[in-house]
């Protein structure tokens, strides 16, 4: 038996961790998706039911990060660090789990009018949840290394591109709202969202220590 | 000389560091329990020398983690990676430094009123704290796994708990409180203990981490 | 061949990440010294040029850390491990963002007096900048560790002096300040300069992490 069919014969166990990390960044995209729906949606029906499906895809994503740690835990060999498997599964846990925050906020909070901040913000998280995706389909066979090093570019952009527009707007809220309860509520909501985009940063950031060790 | 009893020459030092994360989540339990009892104290008196206390198990819990280092620096052998002991003990004292930063706040804040979202989240801190010691137990022998991820199950669903109650308590806020100082105030004290229940799912995945690692 | 002059040989391409990690912690003294400019300035135009200093800092420190993670692709021996020259940048990157965040918030929040509070932590971040490069000039022979663990030492009580600062500081801000739309500006702008110092600490934790599996 050559060394190769002996790598060959674990291949399959290996690779069941790629399939899992492409549900969860699928995931992503759709919560992207359903918050940029929701924060431009015309009536506040369609609103509320957007931030029911977010909920709902919240909840599968946790189910897919519970399965990654679950094969974690059976499975020997893995196609890169556990360490990094981990951490990556954690990290776009974490984007879920803020554009969830953020949806919970709009109507926790009453939050009726979307402000252009807001809008902008959310198109900056699809943004960002696309990247992670292209990053981590290109993971099973590292063929083109620089999808995966563009991709990690565009988030860290993306991420300061969010910083400046949250920083701009709580600057107009103290310029222009009078009242500190209005100031208080958007600057919590376009923290959840801000912080979405650092998560996404996170991400990044695990990808590209991944590349570090791998490529 | 076996192999084996080359292993049982060494244990007695790898076993330096099990008998230090019991007493730092030992400790952790204490500061649980001292915040409750803050937090539900009849009277002003009481509930200022509860937090006397908590600052007190704070410095002890600073010295076990110094304790932890220093070891980490002694020994060459460890019973897990020396990341994951450096990044447990952390973890902890995260835990303990928030659990001080909100009883500080109380005080700081003259929070008066101990509304029940503060009370019910100062439950779910010390449930979180109780869980961290019961994994930390276990992890000397490694003999029922399956207390350790019951334990973080736990700990994740806690730290949920928690995030439901922060973000309701706040949405009421706005709802019911005028002043926005008081809203702001409240706000920055819940954000602290809920911040603890996050370090509690630090310290719960770090836990898990050194599981997929080594069980 | 002696296994001696192998080392010899691989040391030059190793040796490349010292000078970029002693760039990157002397820009953030260069940081540290225009923030303490910027907040103990006498007029506006001054502290708004200091801001603008800053903000060409941060990108020059910006540039510093690519250039880390390029030559972490490139190279493939490593004075320590791969994942801690990642984050000892990335700490070192996030001391430097938060250095400009709060600098940015100076500016776009109309921030005109420079209360006590604010001049005292920006004197402590620059003393965590100065004992940051401190530690990170010693990496490179590991003469005298001592120089590294006081430095640390010394982070981590800078640290701790800083959250007690920013805790009286919002405290008196609620007893004394009846306009909470001041509070918010004046805690937000403290609160991103507390964060730089916690981000030092992060810095001084890799630091004694590197400390713990090299020494």
């Amino acid at each position: 038996m050559s060394l190769n069919s002996i790598f060959q014969y674990f291949v399959p166990k290996d690779r069941v961790f790629f399939p899992l990390f492409e549900q969860a960044s699928s995931n992503l995209i759709r919560l992207g998706e359903t918050l940029q729906e929701a924060v431009t949606a015309k009536d506040h029906a369609h609103r509320i039911e957007c931030i029911r499906r977010i909920e709902d895809l919240e909840h599968k994503g946790d189910d897919i990060t519970h399965q990654i740690h679950l094969e974690l835990g059976k499975n020997f060999i893995t196609p890169f660090d556990r360490e990094d498997i981990h951490a990556l599964a954690s990290a776009i846990d974490d984007v879920a789990d803020y554009i969830h925050g953020s949806a919970n906020r709009i109507e926790l909070y009453n939050v009726t009018e979307m402000t252009e901040p807001i809008i902008k913000i959310a198109e900056l998280i699809l943004q960002g949840c696309v990247d992670i995706d292209k990053a981590v389909r290109e993971l099973k066979n590292f063929k083109n290394i620089r999808i995966i090093t563009d991709s990690c570019v565009r988030i860290n952009s993306m991420e300061n591109q969010a910083d400046y527009i949250f920083d701009r707007a709580v600057a107009q809220l103290f310029d222009y709202e009078e009242d500190a309860k209005v100031i208080i509520k958007y600057k919590e909501l376009l923290a959840a969202m801000e912080t979405a985009t650092d998560k996404c940063e996170d991400a990044a950031n695990v990808l590209e220590s991944i590349l570090v060790k791998n490529a």
